[in-house]
C-alpha cells in the first residue's frame, strides 16, 4: 500500500466547505488504495485572530502561553476535517502534536523538532485509519506544548514523511506549484515540473512563500521528495527532490524578488580590525537578522560597510549603529528604506560563466542601478531600488529564457 | 498561606476587557497573600461558535473529535488570562487538562473525572506563582482529551480543590450568589448567605443554572465550601457548604421554575407487570432522560402513566411510545408541551409537616391547577400549565415568606 503524507494549508480549510472538499479529496485518495497522514494547518485568518487577541492582551505576550494559544487553531482544523472524514464513512482520527509524539526544543516560537514517536500513528494506519495531524506544534521536554514558526505546517508533514518513511510528501496549496517566477509580475512565468531542494531552500527564503525553508531543509536531509500541488484544481505540481543529472542540465530555474528589505550603510569607518564585529555584536544581540553584507574597498583608511535586513528592523538597527558611532570612530550612518532584491536562482549555475554577466547587463539595458551584489553557489542576488523591482523581474526572464519550456528538457513521467 | 480555587466563568472572560480585569482581582488576591489556582471557562461564545463549526460539518460528530475541537476554548482562555498576569508581573502558568493531570473515564463529551495527579500544580504554587487552569477538560487512559459536559469548568474547579486541599473553591460568575428564586420572576427574592449542598443541588438540577450540578455532587462527597460570587461587584456571595445546626432552622430555601419541561401521558395502560419497564426501556435507550413519573391508581385493571422529560425530547418519547402502542395494549399516548415544573426546596422539609399544604393552598388560590407531584427529602415539585409559571413562583414566594431576610437567622460572620 502506498503511504503518502498529504499536507493541507490555511487556505484549503479556510471554511467548512473547503474543510468538506479536502475530505472528499483524501477519501479518494484513500478509494485509490494509499495510506494516508494528513496534517492540517489552522483555518485560514484563525491564527491572525489568536495572535491579536494575545497583543490586545499585552505587547509582549508570554512566548510558552503564545504557544499553548496559536497551538489550539491547528487542534480545531483537525477535529472538524476528522468528523468530515468520519461522517463520510471513513474510519479516520486526529491527533495533535503531543499525540503524534512530535519533541521539540524549548525554544517557543520558533521550535524545532528533535525527535517524532509517532507509534500512535502507525497504529492508527495499520487499523486502517487515516490519521489526521495538527500541524505546526510539539511538545518538549516538560510536555509544554511548542509552535514551529509560521509555516511550520510544511516542516511537521515533510518531518512525519520522513520519520514514518512514506513514499512522498504532498504539500496542497494555493498555487499549482513553484514558477519560474511571481506570475503577479511575469505572464510568462512557468511552472517548473521539478526543483532541487537548494533551488528551493534559496527560493523559499528569498520570498517565495510556497514552502516553510526549515520543512525543505527537512526534505533534503532525509531526502524525501515533496511534491507542491494545488487544492483547488487538478495539475502535476511541482516535484521537490535532490538534484540529479537531468536538472544539472538547467542553469537557471527561477527568479525571486524580496521587497521586504533595508539598507543601512555605515560611512567612514576606519579600517581597523575588530570594528565590524562591533557592529554586528550590537545588531545579532538585538536578535535583527542580517542578510546582505558589502564591504568597500577601503580608500584612505577609511571603508563603507553596507548591510541588509528584514525592513522592519531598519529602524532598531538604524538606533543601534549610530549609538556606537562615536565608538568605532566612524563619519555616519544612513538607512535606506526602499529597496529591493532581485535573484536569480540555478543549481547549474556555479558550472556555468556569464550568469552575471547576462545579469548585470539587462539591468543596465533598462537603466536600473545595482546597488550591491551577493552571490553563493546557486544564486546572485542584486540590490536595487525598490521602484524597478517588477521591471528588473520581467527583464531577467526573458534574458535568461525562462519562459521557453523547460519541461521539453525532461523526460516524461519524471 | 490561604491556599485558594477559584473559577471565573465564560462572561467574566468574555473579552479582552474583561481578562484583564480578572487579571487585575487575581492580583490583588495575591497581594492579600493568597496561593491561588485560577479555573477558566472559554470565553463567550466560543464554544458555542465551535459547535456550530461541527454542525456545519456533520450532524452527527464524532465525539472523540468534538471533545478535541470544545477543549480548544478553555486553553485558549487560560493563555490569555495567564499573558495578563504575566504582563502585571505576576508569575503565572497555564495548565491543560492533560498538564494538571486530570484523568477522567473515556465517555467523551461528559466524562467524569476519576483521578487528578496535580504535581505539576503544586510545583508552580511551590514557586510561588498562580497556576491557570483550562476547565472543563481532560484526558483518558488513551490520553484522549476528554470534556466533562456543559458547565464542567465548575467540577474542575471544585476537584481541583478537593484534590490539592484548597480551603474554599471560589465561583465567580455573572450574578451575586444563589436567590430564594429567580430575581428577574420575584422582585422580592434574597441572597442567600448560606445553602447546604443538598439544597443546591436541587436548585441546580431544577434549573437555577448557578453551578453545574455535578461540581455540587463532588463538593458534597470531599466536603468543600463553595463560594457563589459576582465577578463584577462586591459582595458577600453566597455559600454553598454542608447543613448545619443553623440550616436545619430554616424551613424553606428558595423556589424554581423550570420551563424546559414536556409531559407524556400513556393512556389506558393494561395493568400488568411489566408494562412499565417496556415502555421506559424503549425511552431510556433512545438516551432520553426521565424526569418524573406518576402512574394514577388503576381502575377497571387499566391505568395511565404520566412522565415529564426536557421538552426537546418530547416528540421523540412520543413517537417511540406510540410505537409500542399496541404490543402493550395501551388505548393512546398524549404530548403536553406547555408545563412547567415549578419546585419548593428546603433541607429542613422533611422534618416539618405542612409544606406540601401550604404550597397547594397557595397554588388553588391562584386557581392555578396541579397536574403532577413529585416529592424527595427536600423539595416538592408540581408540573403546571407553563402560563402560570412565573405567577406560582412569585405566589409561593410570598406563601413562604421568602422575601423576610434569613440572614437575620445567622450569627454574624458565618
Amino acid at each position: 500500500m502506498r503511504f503518502v503524507v498529504k499536507k493541507f494549508g490555511g487556505t484549503s480549510v479556510g471554511n467548512i466547505d473547503r474543510i468538506l472538499e479536502v475530505a472528499k479529496q483524501v477519501a479518494a485518495a484513500r478509494n485509490r488504495g494509499e495510506q494516508i497522514v494528513v496534517v492540517v494547518s489552522a483555518m485560514a485568518g484563525e491564527t491572525d485572530r489568536l495572535v491579536k487577541l494575545s497583543y490586545q492582551v499585552t505587547e509582549n505576550p508570554d512566548e510558552r502561553e503564545f504557544d499553548l494559544l496559536l497551538s489550539t487553531g491547528e487542534m480545531v482544523s483537525s477535529a472538524l476535517l476528522t468528523m468530515a472524514l468520519n461522517a463520510l464513512g471513513y474510519a479516520a482520527e486526529s491527533f495533535t502534536g503531543r499525540q503524534v509524539g512530535i519533541l521539540t526544543d524549548s525554544v517557543h516560537t520558533k521550535a524545532r523538532i528533535r525527535k517524532i514517536d509517532g507509534e500512535r500513528i502507525l497504529h492508527a494506519l495499520e487499523q486502517g485509519k487515516i490519521a489526521v495531524v495538527a500541524g505546526f506544534q510539539g511538545i518538549d521536554e516538560r510536555e509544554d506544548l511548542t509552535t514551529l514558526g509560521r509555516g511550520g505546517s510544511d516542516t511537521t508533514a515533510v518531518a512525519l514523511a520522513a520519520a514514518l518513511g512514506s513514499a512522498v510528501c504532498e504539500i496542497y496549496t494555493d498555487v499549482d506549484g513553484v514558477y519560474t517566477a511571481d506570475p503577479n509580475l511575469v505572464p510568462e512565468a512557468r511552472r517548473l515540473r521539478k526543483i532541487s531542494y537548494d533551488e528551493m531552500l534559496e527560493m523559499a527564503s528569498l520570498g517565495a512563500k510556497v514552502l516553510q525553508t526549515r520543512s525543505v531543509e527537512v526534505a533534503k536531509i532525509y531526502n524525501v521528495p515533496v511534491l507542491v500541488k494545488s487544492t483547488f484544481q487538478e495539475g502535476e505540481g511541482t516535484m521537490v527532490t535532490r538534484a540529479d543529472a537531468e536538472l544539472e542540465k538547467v542553469v537557471v530555474s527561477g527568479l525571486t524578488l524580496d521587497k521586504n528589505q533595508a539598507r543601512l550603510t555605515v560611512l567612514g569607518v576606519p579600517d581597523r580590525p575588530g570594528l565590524a564585529a562591533k557592529i554586528f555584536g550590537k545588531v545579532s544581540d538585538a536578535h535583527i537578522v542580517v542578510d546582505m553584507i558589502v564591504q568597500n574597498v577601503s580608500e584612505q583608511e577609511l571603508t563603507d560597510i553596507s548591510f541588509t535586513m528584514a525592513r522592519s528592523d531598519g529602524k532598531k538597527a538604524f538606533a543601534l549603529v549610530h549609538e556606537v558611532l562615536p565608538e568605532i570612530g566612524a563619519r555616519d550612518v544612513k538607512l535606506d528604506g526602499k529597496i529591493a532584491k532581485v535573484s536569480v536562482i540555478g543549481a547549474g549555475m556555479h558550472s556555468h560563466s556569464g550568469i552575471a554577466t547576462t545579469m548585470f547587463a539587462a539591468l543596465a539595458r533598462e537603466n536600473i542601478n545595482i546597488l550591491m551584489i551577493s552571490t553563493s553557489e546557486i544564486k546572485i542576488s542584486c540590490i536595487i531600488d525598490e521602484k524597478y523591482g517588477e521591471l528588473a523581474v520581467r527583464t531577467l526572464h526573458e534574458a535568461f529564457g525562462l519562459g521557453n519550456s523547460r519541461d521539453d528538457e525532461l523526460p516524461e513521467g519524471c
